[in-house]
């Protein structure tokens, strides 16, 4: 005789630290999208889960079981191994925009769905959305159709996809369960699941500036994703990278967008280019285009070089509806009205600059948003002058702001000043690079 | 500037291992109640404190927030300290029943109110309505009047009492998040401090029929509840008592209730009449009539000796609309058709005799209810004929079945019969009472 399953045992073994079957994850989780499993009772389970988290057979199981819960983009169509790829996210961290036609010039196709999230800056779409007539909600037929001509694609996740992670997140978010590794694993990588690639790079941020506060802490999410990414049967690998200091010089969209052009066109930040390099430089080992990592990342200096990625760029913009003009004119991206000097307030040596309070300046100059549907404005943001091993000068400009008005670029010339740290000697130079997990 | 108060916070903080002011509980309870808290957010924090527990401040603010939800009984009209009586029950507890007329005919006013709750045979209201006509439904002023009349009364609870206790333990039921102490005892608590009574004995039970398996676990409950009553002002004590075999010889309603009434006639198992002295020798401590526990016992045990406790339980009856004459003759209690042995497989000493399944045998008969609302069978039940310690032969009868069906007195008597564990030697004597903690 089969007893039928019960919620209320499920949150029970999970509460008391036994495992779950992936039978007894999925029934779970399809009972709490057809809503036959309360919320009252997903948040006791999520709960639990918090406190005695999951094995990686469990975040597996929980991971397929939200994937089957919407559509899958079939990309079986493609010539060639498909990648895509993930960030954890950070000040000034505008790697999709370089890396999705870096890589595509190499020859490996990238399909990069992306969803909008909250944050210092917007997402990806909307730095790309800076971009004039720039757009991100393409068809699913349009997408695939767009990967074969030109290797590369970004654009908005449906609704249709995940709908199960749509609902638990909006559940974890009220019941102060998102702070869990199974669960923040789960989440990102059913994303990645449904949207198809056969192969998925990770870029795990961990300091002051990410979600991660210790490389540690990344480390676990990292396994976490990359277990996840093995049980379902795609070549997964994790990049850990440091998120001290903002990532490049530029935080804001359309100001990001522009660092990305300078970048692809061989120009960009030296830590930029080296973090894009090496990710890159997985993503063609994933994509089956360069023996080793070393090998991928040469290949892609090439690619700068040579003029390949940046043309890349101008075909992504044109075949999504952007004015092309841009790329090689960057003053055609928005721009603020005011601009403000964020001057150094003693002389010596910036040791650090703290990426978490430079992230909050620019969401108060209004370039992220703090709740869903909020609208985010493309011209705003920070460019940093004086990044960390600059020596300055008393009243030196450490950044310049880019803001709406006086006064929102006055207080964010406050707030950004501060968050420069000057000492008397330059610090160590830590890699940016800490590790990394292949599957 | 006063920040609104957000769930999210609250929960985060316990989720967080730090303890929850007054107010905050406060808050919480209230919004929970007005459904300005949703149940989703009120579970994840149950599932928080089942993993973080609840200090005592935090412990005492729930069960006060818990009685502010509704109404409470008003005792300021009576002479003399009122004194409360709980136990956390067990298979054959019918302490209740011999000591609201025992410690009242030693003057003390016994206001008791009981819920019904879910269990092996019915409570102490279910026990009571098996003798004809005898009511629990009161109103406050009928309650009132009687104890100020008579010195006792038996009620039901008013659903106007802790609403927010009951609207707790349902969303608790279905959450898996029962058992934690400080929910527990804040339940208790909570009924207690609201039926008025300015002083509160508990009794709880440890062992094998109990809710609480072990000493340990019984003394950290019992602390919990005794700490509750002192911040509320009341003078509270607890005594830790053995559930290892069933309480007396009888489980079943009305078989209860003729055992509490040899009790009362100074004819009961000495298990019973020994624990209803100490208990009650504690109740006339609380309640200002006794100095010492022992002497409180000894002037109760000359209450059941005069006659006294049996005249004040016959009153009780009469108040209440009972049919009397049940005191005298207990024949006149609903029986039920069919008796049956439960006979000795083996010849040897009673070493010990599970009560749990004892209990479980007597609900399966009818004399419990598994879900709320159901009815219970006032009959049905049974009687232990060979307690611990007793030499039996084979084929001797170890208990008599009390059943509405041949069939269901059949399966009884087998699951009656494997309770019995049977060895060579009779058990050392566990003394019953394995600690009190006073407030």
């Amino acid at each position: 005789m089969r007893v039928p399953m019960r919620a209320y045992d499920l949150i029970r073994k999970k509460r008391d630290g036994t495992a779950l079957s992936a039978g007894e994850i999925a029934w779970l989780v399809g009972g709490f999208v057809l809503g036959s499993v309360p919320d009252y009772q997903m948040a006791a389970f999520l709960m639990a889960v918090y406190f005695r988290g999951m094995t990686s057979e469990e975040t597996a199981a929980l991971t397929e079981a939200v994937v089957r819960s919407g559509e899958r983009l079939d990309l079986g169509s493609l010539a060639g191994r498909a990648v895509d790829k993930h960030s954890s996210g950070g000040v000034g961290d505008k790697t999709s925009l370089v890396l999705v036609p870096l890589v595509a010039s190499a020859g490996v196709p990238v399909p990069k769905l992306s969803g909008r999230g909250l944050g210092h800056t917007g997402g990806t779409l909307d730095k790309l959305e800076a971009i004039p007539g720039f757009t991100t909600a393409l068809s699913e037929a349009a997408f695939v159709e767009q990967v074969e001509r030109i290797g590369c694609a970004i654009a908005g996740q449906s609704a249709a996809m995940v709908p199960a992670d749509a609902r638990l997140y909006a559940l974890r978010d009220v019941t102060a369960t998102v702070d869990s590794v199974p669960l923040i694993a789960s989440s990102i990588m059913s994303k990645k699941l449904a949207a198809g690639a056969s192969a998925i790079l990770l870029d795990v941020k961990c300091g002051r500036g990410a979600f991660m506060k210790t490389e540690a802490g990344a480390r676990i999410l990292a396994e976490a994703m990359v277990a996840i990414g093995r049980a379902a049967g795609r070549s997964t690998a994790a990049v850990i990278s440091a998120m001290d200091h903002p990532l490049g010089r530029a935080v804001g969209n359309a100001l990001e967008v522009a660092e990305a052009i300078a970048t692809l066109r061989g120009e960009g930040p030296g830590d930029l280019e080296a973090l894009c390099l090496v990710l890159g430089g997985w993503m063609l080992v994933l994509g089956g285009c360069a023996a080793s990592p070393e090998e991928g990342s040469e290949e892609l200096l090439h690619r700068l070089r040579s003029g390949d990625a940046l043309r890349k760029f101008e075909a992504l913009v044109i075949a999504q509806g952007g004015d092309a003009r841009v790329v090689r004119d960057p003053g055609r991206l928005p721009s603020a009205p005011y601009r403000l000097a964020a001057p150094a307030p003693t002389f010596g040596v910036v040791v650090g600059i703290d990426a978490e309070a430079v992230g909050l300046a620019a969401m108060r100059l209004g370039a992220g948003r703090t709740r869903k549907g909020e609208g985010v404005d493309p011209a705003v943001g920070i460019v940093i002058e004086r990044p960390a091993g600059s020596t300055v000068e008393v009243g030196e400009s450490l950044a310049t702001i880019h803001a709406r008005s006086e006064e929102a670029g006055v207080a964010a010339a406050r707030e950004v000043a501060a968050a420069f740290e000057i000492g008397e000697s330059a610090p160590a130079e830590a890699p940016v690079i800490r590790g990394v997990i292949r599957g």
